[in-house]
C-alpha cells in the first residue's frame, strides 16, 4: 500500500491544502433580512453615528442636572414643566434654567437639557409644576450621540458570518442589503459499483448512497451550495470525465471513493492527473479517514474521502468544511461548539494518531458525561446516536475514564 | 409601576407560559434531502436490518475461519481460489471447505463462508491457490446482518432535529421523504411612535427598527417561519387589531413594545383583552427583560418583549425559542453549544435576579477568556460584538474574576 508510506498529522495535511488554494470570497449583494449566516466580504463602517441624537433610558423628566444639585426628598427643587416630548420627534422648544419636560423611554432630549430625572423620584406639585427628588448627574440616564457606534467606525469586520445580532445592527444603519459571499458550488460525486440511489431497492449485494447526502446537507450547513453528479461507475474513463466536469464548474470537489483499495487508488489516480499541482496529501494519521486524498487541480480543490459513511462525515468535518470557510473568507476566530465532558470509560489510542470518537453527552448530576458510541466505521447509525465528536490528540495513547473532554458538538 | 409587584424568575415563567399550551407538532411530509434541521415528529422504525448482507470490511479472501486455524508464516494453509466477488452482487457460488473467494471492502459474502483474511497476509501461491497466512476467527473483518440496525429496531425517536448523519441513515434505510413537523408560523409586531423601517433615512427623534429583524432571523435559526405584521402605531386599536390579526393565523405572537411604560402597559393590557386566559407572568427577574409579558390567548402563546435590542434578543433565546421548540415537539436533550470560560473582570450582580451578560470570547493560553461587554441594553452592537452570553444564576451576588464560567454561545 504504498500510499501510505507518508501519514501526515490532520492540521499538516490541511494547511498543506489551503496554502494552494487562492481563490478568495465572490461578493454578490443579497437583502439583510435573507443574510443570515452568510459571510461579509468586506468590513462595514457606520454612515452616522448611533444614536445619531441623545436619547433617554429612562421614562421622566428632561432637566438641566445643574437645576436639581442637592434636591432631596425633604428638600424638593421645583421646575416649570414646559411640555412633552413626542415619540419620534424632536421637542418644538429648547430647554431653558429652571424649566423641564415630560420624555420616555427612548426619546429624544430637547436642545438645552443633559440629563433626565426618573418618574420615579418626581412629583407633580401643580399642573405646570414638577418637584424633583433627586440629583441627577450631567448625561445621567442620557444615551449620548455615537454611544452605540461612532461616525465612520468599522462596526463589522469582513469574514464575519452573520447572525441575528449583526442583522439588526446592520438595519439600524440602514443597510438593507449586504455584500457577502456567494455560496462556493461544491460538487459531491459518489462512487462504488454497490451503491445505488436511496430511492431504490437493493438487490443482494448493493447498498444505498449515504454519503451523496450526509455530505450535501454537512455543506449546505457549512454555507456553500451541494450540486450532485450522481453515483459514477467505477471505471477509470467515467469518474475522470465526472470529475473532469465537476472540477470546470465547481470551487470544490468531493470525492466519496468506494472503499475498496482499488477505487481508492482510481480517485487518487484521477485526482492527480485532472490538473495541477495534483495530489497533495494521500494518507492522513487519523482515525478514522486514514486513506483521505487532497489535491488541487489547476486551482480548484479537491478531496477523496474514505467511503466508510462515518469516516466520510468526520473528514468532511476536518477537510471539507474548512475549505469551504476559506472559500467564503469567513474568520476563524468565533468559538466552535463545544462541550466539557467527564469521560465514561478507559479509550485506548495510537500514539501519533488523531482519533475522532463518536460519543453520546448526558447531563449527570452537575455536568455532561461522555459515552462512546462503539461500531466500526462503516455504521452510520453510529454517528446518528452521538451527540458530538471526541478528539484524542496524535501525543495520547488513550483518555482514561473520569478525565474531563472537550466534545466538539456536531 | 404595579406589573413588577411579582417577579418570577425567568425558569418558572417560562414554566407557567408553557403549562399552558396544548398545541403540539403538525406533520407535515417533505424531501429527506431538504429535512435538514427539521424536527421528526413520529420515531423512525428500520423496515429491514442494516446492513441486509453480511459484508466486509477488508479487502482479502473470504473464508472458512475453521479452514484457517493454526495458520502461520512458517505453515500456510493453502486454499483453492474459486472466483472473485464482483461488487454489488451475491456470489454466484457457494464456498465449501477448502475454498477461497477473493472479495473487496463492502462485498457480500459468500454462502458458506463466515470470515475474511486481510490481503496483507496472504500469497498467491499458484493461479488458483491462496497461501493464508495467519488464522482468522469466526465473523473476523465482517459485518453481520443487522449490526448497524436491527429490522424493527426504533433508530431515531420523535422530536430528533434532523443533522446530516441523520439524514444518511435515513436514506440508508430508503425514506427518501419524512414526517416532520410544520414550521411554527410566528407574528412579530414592532411597535413604537418612533420606529421607522430601516429603508427609511430617521428624522430627528426616529429611529430605524431592528427588532422586528433580529426577532425574525432568531425564530427563523430555531426552525419557525417569521410572519412581520409592520410597525404598529402606539394606539389601543390599532395594536389590538394588528394583534387579533395575528393571533388568528399564527402559532405564536412577539409583540416589541415600545420601551416607555405607557406602551408596555398597554401591550399588557391588550394581551390580556384578546383571549383567555390572557396575561399569564408581567415581569420576570432577570436582567435584561425585567418587563417581559407572557400570555396565552385562546390557545396562542403570545410574547411582549422589552423594545431594548439586547433586551429583546436575550428574551427571544429566554422565552420565545422554548416555545417553538415546544410548538415543534422537539426533544431537548441534546446539549446546548457553550464554552467554560475564565471571566477577566469581576462581576457584580443583583441577588435573586438572573443575569445574562454578552461576552466575547478570546483563546488564551490552553482556554476561553470570557471579556463582558458592557453597554446599555439599548445598544445593538453590544450584542454583536459579543460570541455569547453568560449567564449569572439568581442565586449569586456576582462572579469573580478569574472564576470559570459557562457561555452560551449565541
Amino acid at each position: 500500500m504504498p500510499e501510505f508510506l507518508t501519514l501526515l498529522p490532520p492540521a499538516e495535511a490541511l494547511k498543506k491544502l489551503l496554502d494552494h488554494l487562492q481563490a478568495g470570497p465572490v461578493p454578490e449583494q443579497v437583502e439583510t433580512e435573507r443574510a443570515l449566516g452568510r459571510v461579509l466580504v468586506s468590513p462595514v463602517t457606520a454612515p452616522h453615528p448611533l444614536p445619531e441624537f441623545p436619547r433617554t433610558t429612562v421614562d421622566g423628566y428632561a432637566v438641566r442636572a445643574a437645576d436639581t444639585f442637592g434636591a432631596s426628598e425633604s428638600l424638593p427643587v421645583y421646575l416649570a414643566l414646559i411640555g412633552e416630548v413626542a415619540m419620534g420627534s424632536a421637542a418644538e422648544v429648547a430647554l431653558s434654567a429652571g424649566e423641564c419636560m415630560l420624555i420616555h423611554t427612548g426619546g429624544m432630549l430637547p436642545k438645552g437639557c443633559d440629563a433626565v430625572v426618573m418618574l420615579e423620584y418626581t412629583q407633580q406639585a401643580r399642573p405646570e409644576e414638577i418637584e424633583i427628588l433627586r440629583a441627577v448627574a450631567v448625561g445621567e440616564n442620557v444615551i449620548k450621540v455615537g454611544e452605540d457606534v461612532e461616525d465612520r467606525q468599522e462596526v463589522i469586520p469582513a469574514g464575519t458570518r452573520l447572525r441575528p445580532a449583526e442583522i439588526g445592527g446592520l438595519m439600524a444603519l440602514g443597510f438593507t442589503s449586504v455584500s457577502v459571499a456567494r455560496k462556493p458550488e461544491v460538487g459531491i460525486l459518489s462512487s462504488g459499483d454497490e451503491v445505488i440511489p436511496p430511492g431504490e431497492k437493493p438487490a443482494p449485494g448493493q447498498v444505498r448512497d449515504i454519503n451523496a447526502y450526509t455530505l450535501s446537507t454537512a455543506v449546505e450547513d457549512a454555507g456553500a451550495e451541494p450540486v450532485f453528479y450522481g453515483i459514477i461507475p467505477d471505471t477509470y474513463q467515467e469518474m475522470y470525465a465526472a470529475a473532469e466536469r465537476a472540477r470546470a464548474k465547481c470551487d470544490l470537489v468531493v470525492v466519496t471513493a468506494g472503499s475498496s483499495a482499488s477505487t481508492r487508488d482510481l480517485t487518487s489516480q484521477i485526482l492527480d492527473q485532472l490538473g495541477e499541482p495534483g495530489v497533495l496529501v494521500h494518507g492522513v494519521n487519523t482515525r478514522p479517514g486514514k486513506p483521505t486524498i487532497l489535491a488541487v487541480c489547476d486551482g480548484v480543490p479537491m478531496v477523496g474521502l474514505p467511503g466508510n459513511p462515518v469516516s466520510a462525515l468526520v473528514n468532511t468535518r476536518l477537510f471539507v468544511v474548512p475549505v469551504i470557510k476559506t472559500l467564503l473568507g469567513e474568520l476563524t476566530t468565533r468559538p466552535r461548539p463545544m462541550v466539557f465532558a467527564k469521560l465514561s470509560v478507559n479509550l485506548p489510542s495510537q500514539a501519533g494518531r488523531e482519533d475522532w470518537v463518536p460519543v453520546a453527552l448526558n447531563f449527570v448530576g452537575d455536568g455532561y458525561v461522555a459515552e462512546p458510541i462503539f461500531g466500526k466505521s462503516n455504521l452510520i447509525f453510529t454517528l446518528s446516536r452521538a451527540d458530538g465528536l471526541l478528539k484524542i490528540p496524535a501525543d495520547a495513547t488513550g483518555l482514561s475514564a473520569g478525565e474531563l473532554v472537550e466534545v466538539f458538538l456536531m
